[in-house]
């Protein structure tokens, strides 16, 4: 099947050409990017007519707990240890399967109707998770959480995960990482025998690191060493690694993880919102670390609109150094694209509009007056685009939306329903 | 004429009433709420059916420069003083009146889309300006720009200003301060020659004041003084006093101003986006000052989506302090709301929805499924309304906007292509 992307602006993120967006139109056959050219005058099945829009490759989410959107708004005025403690573990002892199909559906829909259409997850119930994740038919680098202190039900979880990837080998649409869930939530054996399964099944480990000053000073108590020193010494720098946050990392360290390719998942609006604080990324950068983006669960990140969490990051930067030229838009465009894929080992496949890559597309209309009118375009995308502004959402060549209609058999309003149910049965109530 | 707003869940920022929020039927009598009761069975000229909606008091938006939405989108990258001298003077210096007209009412479009019924405006090219707000029928503070050293032309445009009040005495919708531009923009003789004005003409007195470390500096090396004192010694804290920025400012000088009631309208994107810092709200609140909220104009602030500038404004007082307790969602709400007419002396008229109140009113539709669902309603309104969320604008009694939809005869299209030709004749051209 042939589709066609005509007249749209197109932001390719292929460092290769010069130019940061032009006229262009995309021919995608079957569920790959064939061509890219001036003007298409071939044949087709499908034709997206883009004139006056801007098409951009699928946004990246590299730091998701999918299941985790009945979170939403419930963190507010709440430390981190009494919002887990009070808000979010009391509900999460008591959700099924199906509670998790549905808050990770929720989730889905949330990223095609905002431009995602890859994510990085972590979390638990992957039953019900990876059934909405499939119906959703969105990209996914998908997990089992594992936590525990090798203690029975931890190498259960180990078991369930394997499993999980065995049942799941050669899906088009998803990949897996290790998730050991953090430093503070694994002891030291129990993170080795996660890496273990990172050689056996040759993936990447993805697990929650140095999100706050606390997090980091425990760990130099319990590992008599740095954080990323202790990371070395459980083995995990021989592997891919996506480290979620890294808030605080010292410049030591940095330049220790930047030696083995290692990435940051920064999350600033989760950081914000539970008071860790905004990472160096200037520094980050400067020391080499592969920066990517992600907006952590609900929760803490309000939405998985990665816009507003690109908007974030840059201006928390420019008034963390008083200086607006520190980073730039453009920048945070690729944390969100291209740099997402190569953190995900993913960049031969998305992440930018090239030929041969995935057709993972997303098509964006900037006309409504209150974001007009659109002097920079990079900037405006990085600063001003909101949910209503993105009409259309394309996953391995499968249009997901379409002038801002989904097309999926998915029936929005008993989804709402159901999440009500949910939450009327596993939320206290509250004014 | 009797309009009833039926069944909605009202925030009424009202601090008489114990529940932040409860269903209630508020009854409209011309331009003024009359009533607010359980559930209005009475005759009505006009209903708005509000169920399953949130009712909000309209925002206040206490620092922003209207004329200056086309230079949404420009600054990024550029230090303050050059985004200045290279984007923003040079096309000022262009601008006709009919410019400022259209590109005002883009503006007044803007907000009245993301449900901000007052603004505190200061601009030049006052007639175009007027026009529009006029014409969009918002509630507006507005003035005249002052600046200059006492040369002939700064003392024509205070005689300028004191025409403009003359000739708009007695209209519902507006009020005056007069606005200075800033310490570093105006000398001495003409910051008391302003002072003047604002004592004859009985006005507040709003003006930029400490936006970043620099000019704090230059106002201690002119004044040999604090700048709340060399505020003092000019007059100013004789005035109701409207400080724009305040980003940094002396716990000593702190004090000072909240002896005299002064307000700080902090503008928290402008003030990242520039690199200009984070003011420190938590100790200003803690010092007594009171505290509203601005956008600054587009150019610095991105967009006059006042929900945006909340989300934000609260999570960075919880990342300044590494404490997420250290501010909350309904403190944000109250800056730009009851705060907000604090600062500008309408606390009587507006700023929540009370009997004998201004109806300026606006109403929410939280059921989209990417802000779904709405656990803690204070904190969803703060971090996750976008543009789409607004459903309807009344101002003064006059609904602006119904379902999405301006009732003004105001034809958006054609301000669009408006606007393209100032941008194309003004703008150098990019990419």
């Amino acid at each position: 099947m042939i589709q066609v992307i005509k007249n749209g602006t197109v932001v390719t993120m292929d460092e290769k050409r010069q130019k940061k967006y032009e006229k262009l139109d995309i021919v995608i056959k079957d569920d790959t990017i064939d061509k890219i050219t001036d003007s298409y005058t071939g044949t087709y099945d499908k034709l997206i007519d883009a004139s006056g829009k801007i098409v951009l490759p699928g946004l990246i989410n590299c730091h998701t707990h999918l299941g985790m959107s009945i979170f939403r708004a419930t963190n507010d005025d709440y430390p981190l240890q009494d919002w887990l403690t009070k808000k979010i573990w009391p509900i999460e002892d008591h959700m099924t399967d199906e509670d998790i199909y549905y808050t990770t559906l929720l989730s889905c829909l949330e990223m095609i109707k905002t431009g995602t259409t890859t994510s990085n997850d972590m979390y638990f119930g992957v039953n019900g998770s990876l059934k909405a994740i499939e119906e959703a038919k969105v990209r996914s680098v998908f997990s089992r959480c594992l936590m525990g202190n090798m203690d029975s039900d931890s190498l259960e979880r180990i078991e369930e995960f394997k499993k999980l990837v065995n049942e799941n080998q050669g899906k088009e649409l998803l990949t897996f990482t290790v998730t050991p869930h953090s430093m503070y939530t694994c002891n030291e054996e129990y993170l080795m025998e996660c890496e273990k399964v990172a050689t056996e099944l040759h993936l990447p480990i993805h697990i929650h690191y140095s999100e706050n000053e606390k997090e980091v000073e425990g760990i130099r108590n319990d590992y008599k060493t740095s954080p990323a020193k202790a990371l070395e010494k459980v083995g995990y720098l021989n592997h891919k690694l996506i480290l979620a946050h890294g808030t605080f990392i010292s410049e030591e360290d940095q330049k220790l993880l930047a030696s083995h390719d290692v990435s940051i998942a920064t999350n600033p609006i989760s950081n914000l919102n539970l008071g860790c604080g905004i990472a160096d990324l200037v520094q980050y950068k400067k020391n080499g670390l592969n920066i990517c983006l992600g907006t952590d669960g609900q929760g803490s990140g309000n939405t998985l609109n990665m816009f507003y969490h690109m908007s974030v990051v840059d201006q928390l930067q420019k008034a963390k150094y008083q200086d607006p030229t520190v980073f730039n838009s453009y920048e945070v465009l690729k944390m969100a694209t291209i740099y997402g894929a190569r953190a995900l080992g993913l960049e031969d496949k998305i992440g930018s509009i090239e030929e041969g890559k995935k057709a993972d597309i997303i098509i964006l209309d900037l006309h409504n007056t209150e974001v007009y009118p659109t002097v920079d375009l990079i900037n405006q995308i990085v600063h001003n685009v909101e949910s209503s502004n993105i009409d259309t959402t394309i996953v391995n060549g499968c249009v997901l939306m379409e002038n801002h209609q989904l097309t999926l058999p998915i029936d929005e309003e008993k989804l709402k329903k159901d999440i009500n149910s949910i939450i009327y049965r596993l939320m206290p109530k509250e004014n």
